[in-house]
């Protein structure tokens, strides 16, 4: 894992707050990310695992929000998220045509976890995320089974790959190869410090608007690329999560979740029409007990007028995000003979 | 299907407004409704389809709206029917561990129909309803597959029945037998008629609450009832289908959703805390064309200030098909034992 | 005050749970509420004004929320209710064309209490709701000033008046005379018992929808009306507010308001076109402190599982709260020679 | 006002679109701008009005959409915007302290326009937004009356200037002086074009957070201004105003009016807690007739499949308003004797 060379390791740094250890989604303690990769021929796609915490999730949910900054996508478990505030399972990151099928595998993964859903008590809301990876990805065959998905929950682990890997397989950034990112941020508070994790995946963007760190990259690429053929649309999405050991409530936690897209519209997005861009974001501080008696339970809240160093680590964290999803991504060439290039291919000429 | 003794039959007359001919949801032309019953010892259960017209969808889709009454569900495909204002796939009502199947089958489906889905256009948006039957359904064991989808949608047709059937088979409603109900609303606007229909998958309420036409006809049941033994929360939920052939907007039919509320309240709800009650509705006026090249088009809305008219249809047409859901439904006894008694068996007690 | 005949005096009890000590909003400790009166001729308008405590509110926010039901309103301040989850003023009830008046007057209200807001830290949100009393008001004469509203809030008391008294002056509700009403309902808790107030400006509805505790009243009292003449279109609101001493987040307040609705149908509402119907809520439970320095505050909330309680106590709260408001107004004519009738008129035909 | 030196005059062009005639919100025919500045000693404030067209709004509403970047914010009159998707008055910008007074002149004003409000027909519902100037105006003592209201209303026209001018005056936009931008973009559509225009009020930022086109021109900034002293909190707010010819219903309107934040974040914002970023859009392309009486209305709406044009256009046109508002401003002392530099005295700095 550790042998992936990341934005940083080009000497590009993002934003003004320092990163957790391993600059990525995981220094939010608890948090691990498992990957299934399926890659052959015109196979290109996956499924990735969060895991909020390593607990029994439904027994101890985490609260939780989303927010849609353009919901031309099909992610599955918001509404309940949004009336309750939790999150109760794991969340699964695959290809669109797959949520069905993903969304039925962490239904049976909870069922097996827990005896008691659908029996002494009620049911499971499955979260799961969703992008089109159809330009290299023959998205029509559903490759994704069920077993990938209880697979990918069961690699789950602190240590994890990013860019062409797990749901990120096929995916396309700024018609470059796009994939999975992580990137993290640290917050200093008094004696104790909070962690802000992000991890996207990145499926979205034309390649003449994408910006590297304030500067036209995509512009330069473009020239370089001139004879290279490209789709012409974007027809993308990108998920964004958040994790935080900071005590939030569900309306803090939308309230960064609003943020990510400052972080995304960095590195050149429009928002596009086609694209699906939802934002899930969890605090791992305190847990909401399924079988909770007591009328009234104590809680944390952080202090509204520190929020704003969230937002700018939200923003930063989800720029650098996107940034290490493309640069740690290989070029691919996947269904119909497309090929996606990766962006370090191009560093050597956009940073000189 | 007319052999079924409904609400009007035992003289109860819901509102002021006049019914369509079939007092259903397939008075508004197009809609059908098919369904697959899966019953059997433990297994009480199926699905639900309906088509918002028999044509391709996916060309030609419907403008459309959701609502979220509460939120404690899992309904599938909301966040893209509010971003874009349009459903583009039959809906499918299952139970809430099923979810992920229906949708799974639904993207089958609409893969069969369309050979240029995930090849030279985008993927699509399935929208799958749920309420949770386990007090009749051994509902761990996920019993609707993928066929019994494609089945309802083949079943789908003008003509169907109400009560514990398709989706409805395990249903409960003020702890009675409930499911599947509809019913229609005829406004006159000049020369024209417009027509509103209702369909409802009823799976709410506590007993007590329970107003039948503004009796409080639960307590008078519980009298009856007393030696009889109840599960004590209400953990279900209620779909409510809204069809028209009015002109609207997305706001508009979004504006007559949130009436649907009146309706059921109308019927005792509380809209209890684990009940998931979700609205969506949508115009058969006028299609939305998936390879549109126009940059404008041409469309209709309804007056605004007419819009009091079709609010009053709404709500006294989804009173009235969560009769329907409860009077048309069988006595049903399932997992651990478990009977619903039928509404119908208290009648002669309630209006004597 | 406490000659004033209710609803719970002619023998109406609205659902099971029960009142609190005053079976108002001021039954949860610290609400405070004050009138002014406007009446004569044409003028029949005023100002009612709504304290969630007796201290410092500005430096001691309260925890907030607000739910729109039917937005053909104006009310002020939701904005930053929503994304804040505080209140941070009196709440001011007027009517429509006052709105700036009342806010203004409550901005002026807020320097003089504060001199730091504006030069020191930021300014204040005003929260200020309405209704039109148009139909008794000379509404175009804006007859409300910047002292009424000053004199409100001083005026406010644990005992109040209902009826056609301040904002409620001129409202009309069901086409009989409208105006100030509150209810509350005790939850045991254990060993503790907590209480939900409503208070309702009523000014909605038309009179053969109106129903009282089931009873479809209104339309016998249209037949005893029959030659009394009507204005003929909703065209009211209906602000609705609730306080309670729970401890509870923004989120579980917005949920809470979800509920009022349900009272409000329960006494024969449609939630028409024209009417503008706003929820707020907030919980004295826990103040949130302007000058908050540390990182990371305590907090409570209540357990979801126990939140069915607290809706039914809004939803019963309600529909007694909108009676109250009708059966203490009393007859009134106003612009136009425009004559509304008391309910209390007519109670001795529909309860016999 | 054609002597103001604008962005372009320096030869920084944002995006990629042509702008039209004027480069302005104007360009969109039948909007109109007017300013009344409030501008000695410690007073450094006014008002700006926007008529969306010169016919009667209230008897021909636009259609129109709000959205809510971040809430910490007073703008009135969105909720009805929402609910109807019209608006029906000119939209007044001023001091977040005279929103009252602006809402009440508003009032004042429609009430002389039309004889028929709250008469013979209901209310109106004025849209007043605003921002925080008191870092140089002494927003205390509320220097804005009614009168100022209906000369800005008077005053609008076709030209207008932008910087420290009307509600701009005092305005700070990172930390320099900020105020009324505005720019616009044309979109060919076959054989017509389309003019998307936007105009800001821009009070929002930290100096050290500043992009001029890509470049972190705030960092230069920071480092020629050594010495000069700033507050340190980002208190301010943005609002941003999108008018088109586009036909676009309500969630269209919605949809584009969420691209805005694509280009305040360009300029570097981070979406501060502080900050009240509120957009409200309209479209001039048809009229919603008050006393409409068909049932049915036609209409017109962009094909979806185009409106990536306006996003594209939406954003660029918002970047560019912004440093409008920042370069057309002049250097202004005020409260305290605060003063703010105009970004065009760093302009030889950074372009060099």
């Amino acid at each position: 894992v550790k042998d992936q060379k990341r934005i940083r390791d080009y000497g590009i740094k993002i934003g003004t707050l320092r990163t957790g250890e391993k600059n990525s989604i995981t220094d939010v303690a608890g948090v691990k990310v498992g990957h299934v990769t399926l890659e052959e021929k015109e196979v290109k796609t996956g499924v990735t695992a969060i895991l909020p915490h390593s607990g029994n999730l439904f027994h101890e949910k985490v609260i939780a929000a989303s927010h849609v900054i353009n919901g031309f996508g099909k992610t599955a478990g918001t509404i309940q998220i949004e009336e309750l505030g939790t999150i109760e399972t794991p969340i699964i990151l695959t290809n669109t045509l797959s949520v069905g099928t993903a969304s039925d595998a962490l239904v049976d993964y909870m069922l097996t976890q827990n005896e008691d859903i659908g029996d002494k008590t009620g049911t499971i809301n499955p979260v799961v995320c969703e992008c089109n990876d159809m330009h290299l990805n023959e998205i029509r065959g559903k490759h994704v089974h069920k077993q990938h998905v209880l697979e990918a929950i069961k690699n789950a682990d602190i240590e994890f790959k990013e860019g062409n890997v797990g749901a990120g397989t096929g995916m396309a950034c700024y018609q470059m190869k796009g994939g999975i990112g992580s990137s993290s941020r640290v917050i200093e508070a008094g004696n104790q410090s909070y962690t802000v994790g992000v991890l996207v995946l990145s499926n979205f963007g034309l390649k003449q608007d994408f910006i590297l760190n304030g500067l036209s990259a995509g512009q330069l690429i473009q020239e370089i690329d001139k004879k290279k053929e490209l789709y012409d649309s974007d027809q993308g999405s990108v998920i964004i999560l958040i994790a935080t050991d900071f005590p939030m409530t569900e309306r803090q936690l939308k309230r960064i979740s609003k943020r990510a897209v400052v972080g995304l519209n960095r590195t050149g997005s429009y928002i596009g029409n086609g694209s699906g861009d939802i934002v899930i974001s969890f605090s791992t501080a305190q847990h909401v007990q399924h079988y909770e008696e007591d009328f009234v339970v104590p809680s944390q809240m952080l202090n509204e007028n520190k929020i704003d160093h969230v937002f700018r680590a939200v923003a930063e964290a989800t720029e650098e995000a996107v940034l290490n999803s493309m640069i740690t991504a290989e070029r691919t060439t996947g269904r119909n003979g497309n090929t996606l290039y990766s962006l370090k291919e191009y560093m050597e000429d956009i940073i000189g």
